[in-house]
């Protein structure tokens, strides 16, 4: 690798957790993954992230010496200051880990704690999809539907850890909207998850009357009719798929509209599997310039890029490597 | 006045204009309020605001030479980075006015442009209810509905002059919503702002069935029958306004929620004529907590602050003169 200094950066998901090193430029070495096994245990969880992390140092071929601080991203819900995971649905029965502490202690590096879709804005800023802008906005859109919200180098990681919480912005009406997760009624996240979408599909279908390949799928379970069998049968011009995927690129615009008149950022990217198609990033485009606000400064419609994610799977790792140069940084 | 360094603040309104000397520390000097008049045209606009800040420096009993920079806040729709107003509503009829240009050459001192809400958002930030927060957003209830966000010390000014537009946050369906003066559907201020207020009321009126003294105001112009006048009766119990009251409160924590989901910051601010009575603040917040994201960190159900505006119409020149205060510090 090269001679800049070097950061391990840590991604940990509710199956897996992945790490790398990262140099001072955003280059990764091979990423090594390994089983999060959350049943187990914390304290089983806080050793294999030490053996995740020491893994990653030997397949890139240096050793801990080399390492210049270590960062690491976990699903929420977490204390983002004291680097503290509260009450994760995702690693369950997980409850108050320090994380940080623990890590920061078991290596003897700065250490930056971060949550994952916090990180993934960070990494695709960093040297994804906002590599040249100055702002950004991450929807990261999975089972759940997380945000990241960057402005001028910095992530907004909310007073309470709650900044970026895109998927509860609300945008239908908190008595009649379809129930989040969270409890609450509107919620982003209950229309334009993979889970919403597969919902969705399902009601579409139920009261379609016209022809449509989904029908096929009436009995499946959502292994087989998923997210991406939706937007496969879209872009093969299925009606009632398109009018599915239609209304998630409609949903996905409220969102952006949102976030465009709380902080305006130069760009907004969408992550996930859903986030593949050029033609379906149109569709969210279109919808943002027909509901958002008018831009008088560029005198054009919407100036506000919009973009899908670029580093996949890598962008916690390598935004979670980002959370421990900006800490060296600043020491 | 102190030693310290001065500035001049300069807040220009659709009616009049403000100007006064702020201190380092926040301190004003009497204000000096001018017509606008910007029906007799821009140049005599710019020749208005360059007298205003004279007579402040005279009032302050201090010369020219006293002020180490000067801040400019003017209403939308501008470009905060070139500071010129480019198609304001309220300032009939100018068009891209080079407002920070003009002043900066006229004094040839430091001059900072910003737009009324956020100069607002910064003085209370600075001064006012803000003063011992971190991170702020405020929401100006006027003819309008304005906003400023402050995090970090830093205004979030938005990629294209758009950040704070907290009026056009959608709280409603953009095909059935109320139609706001932006051309859309179901913005914050179609349904918050003053006149909104009014025009609610008067739907509201017309299909009451019990008794109500708003009755009295049913053919009244608006200068009679007021947000005021409702917010009064409320107050005295009448249950036609307290609908119309407790509607307006709803509508605001729907706005709040949002800033919460997207920026969470330390405490919202309200500022504006409405944002006058606790018990109206406390219905917002008893709306703020029942819809916005619980808080896992501080394990209370909102621990997000809710407050009133404390320094009134002073909030713009104090907060102008903060973004002087701003330049000079950084040059």
């Amino acid at each position: 690798m090269s001679a800049l200094p070097k950061y391990v950066g840590l991604d940990v998901g509710g199956t897996t957790m992945k790490a790398a090193v990262v140099d001072d430029a955003g280059k990764a070495s091979a990423a090594v993954v390994m089983d999060t096994n959350s049943e187990d245990g914390q304290k089983a969880g806080l050793l294999t992230m030490c053996e995740t992390i020491r893994r990653a140092v030997e397949v890139a071929k240096l050793t801990l010496a080399d390492i210049a601080g270590i960062g690491v991203a976990t699903p929420g819900l977490g204390d983002i200051r004291t680097g503290v995971i509260i009450d994760p649905p995702n690693l369950k029965p997980w409850k108050d880990v320090p994380v940080k502490a623990y890590i920061a202690e078991a290596f003897g590096k700065p250490t930056a704690y971060q949550n994952d879709a916090n990180a993934a804005a960070l990494g695709e800023f960093w040297v994804g999809s906002g590599k040249d802008a100055k702002s950004m906005v991450l929807f990261t859109l999975g089972t759940g539907v997380g945000g990241g919200i960057i402005i001028d180098d910095a992530v907004i990681e909310g007073a309470h850890s709650h900044g970026g919480e895109l998927g509860h912005l609300r945008i239908d009406q908190p008595d009649r909207g379809r129930l989040c997760g969270c409890g609450a009624r509107g919620c982003l996240e209950a229309y334009a998850s993979a889970s919403a979408v597969t919902r969705r599909a399902r009601e579409e279908l139920a009261s379609w009357r016209g022809p449509t390949a989904m029908k096929a799928y009436y009995t499946a379970n959502d292994d087989d009719f998923d997210a991406e069998v939706i937007f496969d049968l879209a872009q093969k011009g299925d009606a009632c798929a398109t009018k599915v995927v239609d209304d998630t690129a409609f949903y996905l615009a409220m969102g952006a509209c949102a976030v465009i008149a709380v902080v305006d950022p130069e760009l907004i990217v969408f992550g996930g599997g859903m986030a593949a198609a050029g033609w379906f990033r149109d569709k969210i485009a279109d919808n943002v310039v027909r509901y958002g606000l008018p831009y008088p400064v560029a005198k054009a419609a919407s100036p506000v890029r919009i973009a899908f994610a670029k580093l996949g799977s890598d962008a916690g790792f390598i935004g979670a490597a980002a959370g421990a140069r900006a800490l060296v940084r600043k020491v």
